[in-house]
């Protein structure tokens, strides 16, 4: 009844389990959407709404158990979760927090995300509650789920390939979809629709820029200001299948392109392809930056980071940067994503999303051109 | 450069710092999307990345300050904002918080967002080494932030029509896009693109469900079962506009009705109707509820809210519900959303919103149809 089997789910409790136990912990309390869906297969948009907490605890051994509003009984009594306690959520007095009590009475060693890229979905005032009615304490157990998550099982990898081969498609649309004189957030519009024809479920993420010879903003909204001749479009889409995302962008140029924006394109196209020839498993992250940075030679680098991990959040640790040690290891799936200032306080970016394979990375997108594609 | 000028924000800003100075606050921390966004008209999708911390400090006068990833600076600087502190996020070692603790050096009285439907959206462990540099202490400050928001400016009131009214276009759209034999989530995509074509700028949230008389599901991602007829179909988004919501539904019945069916929707457009016609400035949302729920007569709810506020989130404060003492008071944005159960496990919602004004509320959607309209 949900994305994938319960195979799936014991699979990556037992692992967490298993390291659980290694570090003495009693529990993992998990509030977040991502952690949630990770464990118990329970995919729903309510989470759009910050009324209520919704709460995941794994125990030493045994399945998760879900503390969750009234509202997501049904929903989650189709995952593969058996123990599932709810109350009539919002309810301001005690909004899930004396169940949350009960069920950890007996941890003393009870984890929680609260290291790098975690955040606390529930009020702090509840937590605090929380925290002095338990007899144990909280520790951060933010490594020991990202080691969980790090490396996708067959079946995730094949998700992302599939979000990535819809993509692809809309991103093949391109010729069809963007002309000069189209107003920026015309494009955005028309991009997204063709996601979702292409298949996409949901579009949560579309940045991009457009101006002469390459763009220098990537994360404001689109304006409506009209696609010029001579300007370098770029769109880049976090699309998502059954709770996966993809994240890769592409460049073109609108009726002609510079040398300058040709020049720069190629410089991230080689870079790139380094990458994807070069990338083993057993490379740290750090290295994998230095690879791409001194493949772009001269260029350099605003972002400081040249991909990320990828899979149920659009971005996931770890990070392709210098002080990112982490190691890659096969089944991780992560962006390539180098980026060059050029001109004129001009930037570009390019980005193709792989696996780690033993041996060279398996490219789970189709490929960018090989020279800067002209929309006439 | 922003969604709205200078003079919207500063209003925002000065009502706070009253607010602020009436209670002894020396500064308010910020760090979530909605808050950053309502006090600066940051508005960025880079928030769906969970790898970067964004935080802005409220003074007790003058502009807000913003201390953020190095990558938001440029659209910061569009924004009414002027002093932008930034760091090269990510940055494990310290992620802001150095730059927090200059900033907060001087405050006593630090308020913090810490109360009913507020999250941390920084790691807990920084936010501890933050707690224990700063001299000042954190107090909880979400009622203070609360009234602010409750009450909607009419140019927010404005964007909000506009989006209602991109919606009613695309629900009107629905004889030509739904029809026997549609899978399910075939219908969803399609209304997606429905809504982008109208004029939608995002469609962060749709849910729904079809069920023969009526639906027993609405917050599960959509099947691939086809409609029948006899189905009951209801569609229910949260798409947005400049980064505000609509958040109303339409239902259906796929070539024919039953009596259960028309039953049921005229109980939920009676209900609906009285509630447009009796709301007022004054009452507070648990006469609301009482008002709904007793004209749904032997209708029992499940969801045990009647409504919501509206606004820069799909769902805000307050909750028509019995414990809700909120009063209502003109300019606050909410939904109507009576819902029904019935039959064999069956339920129906309907929902609409509304501007409460001097006198009867003002209907921002485009108004259900009386009765049940029938697709063939």
């Amino acid at each position: 009844m949900t994305d994938f089997s319960e195979a799936e789910f014991y699979q990556r409790t037992e692992k967490t389990q298993k390291l659980m136990y290694e570090r003495g912990l009693d529990a993992i309390l998990l509030c977040t959407e991502a952690e949630v869906r990770y464990y118990t297969g329970f995919r729903s948009l309510f989470w759009q709404s910050p009324t209520r907490p919704w709460f995941v605890i794994i125990p030493q051994s045994g399945k998760p158990i879900a503390i969750i509003p009234e509202i997501g009984r049904d929903l989650m009594e189709r995952t593969w979760v058996d123990e599932i306690i709810t109350w009539p959520s919002p309810r301001r007095e005690d909004d899930g927090v004396s169940l949350l009590v009960k069920v950890l009475k007996g941890s003393n060693n009870i984890g929680l995300l609260m290291g790098e890229e975690a955040s606390l979905r529930m009020p702090l005032n509840d937590f605090e509650t929380l925290n002095s009615k338990i007899n144990g304490s909280f520790i951060d157990c933010s490594d020991l789920v990202k080691e969980v998550r790090l490396v996708k099982s067959e079946l995730e990898i094949n998700v992302i390939k599939q979000i990535c081969s819809i993509a692809s498609c809309a991103f093949d649309r391109a010729p069809q979809l963007f002309h000069p004189d189209q107003p920026l957030n015309q494009a955005f519009r028309d991009f997204k629709i063709a996601l979702l024809e292409a298949g996409a479920e949901e579009v949560p993420y579309l940045v991009g820029g457009a101006g002469q010879d390459g763009y220098s903003d990537v994360i404001s909204p689109p304006s409506s200001q009209p696609l010029k001749t001579g300007d370098i479009l770029m769109l880049d889409t976090g699309s998502s299948l059954k709770g996966y995302f993809c994240d890769f962008d592409r460049n073109w140029a609108i009726g002609k392109a510079s040398n300058l924006a040709k020049t720069a394109y190629s410089k991230l196209y080689n870079a790139t392809e380094v990458a994807l020839k070069k990338i083993r498993p057993g490379m740290t992250c750090a290295q994998v930056f230095s690879l791409i940075n001194s493949s772009l030679g001269e260029g350099d680098s605003d972002i400081g980071r040249m991909g990320h991990g990828l899979g149920i959040q659009l971005t996931e640790y770890p990070s392709l940067m210098l002080n990112d040690k982490t190691v890659l290891r096969e089944n991780m799936v992560i962006t390539i994503e180098p980026s060059l200032s050029y001109g004129d306080g001009l930037m570009m970016v390019h980005e193709e999303n792989i696996c780690i394979r033993d041996g060279e990375p398996e490219l789970l997108t189709k490929r960018a051109a090989e020279e800067l594609p002209v929309l006439d």
